[in-house]
């Protein structure tokens, strides 16, 4: 896989919040995906992050309503039924071998989230959750903490990516063809000169 | 690209500490991984990341002195004359736009050293430095924290990656051959069971 390859995955793995409810997702592949995860590189090599799958739709529907999407986007309260994802990661930190996962738990999300591009499925980290009722909800043990949540499914929706005007406003909108656009800084933006 | 070319790019993206110091790396290549870095996902589409190039020797040498490496293997101090780092990618967090990078620094780091593995470059992902002398000696503006800082180089050392036991120890080691071993906990042992 060359350089051209994968700019285009990352291109691809835009953060997809609306899906194809019903193209449910194989256990398999969520088991590949996390074997990928966690073969990715950890702060000295410690390996605090562990992982659940959620995939039925029993177990999704447990989970959703704890769940806040797409702060930004003023009125949505988040992916109708049928537009929910189909498969869940949960990304916990074990907290008997690290207290904070640190860098790791972004690196293993970004990780999964790419493996999920390569198959044609999409997703979005969410930060924005509701960890006490989640905890309570499946009986997480106390030792685990819970980062983030990696939703998944066939994505439903278009995301443009886009360059906003250097120092312009990089806030996330949806167009009235409900296409959502994000604006990223552009490369002038975030180089930094260091005194020589 | 598919799953199977994309699961053999993250293995091959190894964290690399001795590299053949006289390829240098062409400054249009280190742009290009720093664009890839910055049209990666950002919690709320806020991107507080920012990048420095350092390319010259004369610029790699003066950062050098100022990393730590490996700290798991004793008695090694870092990579000999030769073997250094040729380049080296600053991740700055803006701390006007946000106090913490949160997960943002994880995802665009692995992002970037995807895209070297991709060139056939490596590196690897430092933490363990000394923020206050590179402030001072790269005359680092108050408003940028340094959450890391990422090798790279063309590699001069082989990794390899195996599965732990399960609840086996996971520290690193070289062999008498000096391959560096990276043991990974088992699938078995990230994955975790939610209550039905």
């Amino acid at each position: 896989m060359d350089a051209k390859e994968f700019e285009s995955l990352v291109i691809q793995n835009r953060s997809f919040r609306r899906f194809h409810q019903d193209q449910r997702i194989p256990h398999q592949t969520l088991l590949d995906l996390v074997d990928l995860a966690r073969r990715t590189p950890s702060a000295g090599n410690r390996q605090p992050l562990k992982y659940a799958i959620l995939h039925s739709p029993v177990d999704c529907a447990r989970l959703f309503p704890h769940l806040r999407w797409a702060g930004a986007l003023k009125g949505w309260g988040g992916p109708a039924e049928g537009e929910r994802p189909a498969a869940y990661i949960l990304v916990f930190c074990d907290t008997r071998i690290l207290k904070e996962p640190g860098c790791d738990q972004g690196i293993a999300a970004q990780t999964l989230l790419l493996g999920a591009a390569a198959r044609g499925l999409g997703g979005c980290m969410l930060g924005a959750i509701d960890r006490a009722r989640i905890r309570a909800e499946f009986n997480v043990a106390e030792d685990l903490e819970l980062p983030l949540v990696v939703a998944l499914g066939v994505p439903a929706e278009k995301c443009v990516l886009e360059d906003a005007p250097v120092g312009g406003d990089v806030t996330y909108y949806r167009d009235v063809q409900s296409v959502h656009h994000v604006p990223k800084r552009p490369l002038a933006e975030v180089l930094v000169e260091l005194k020589p």
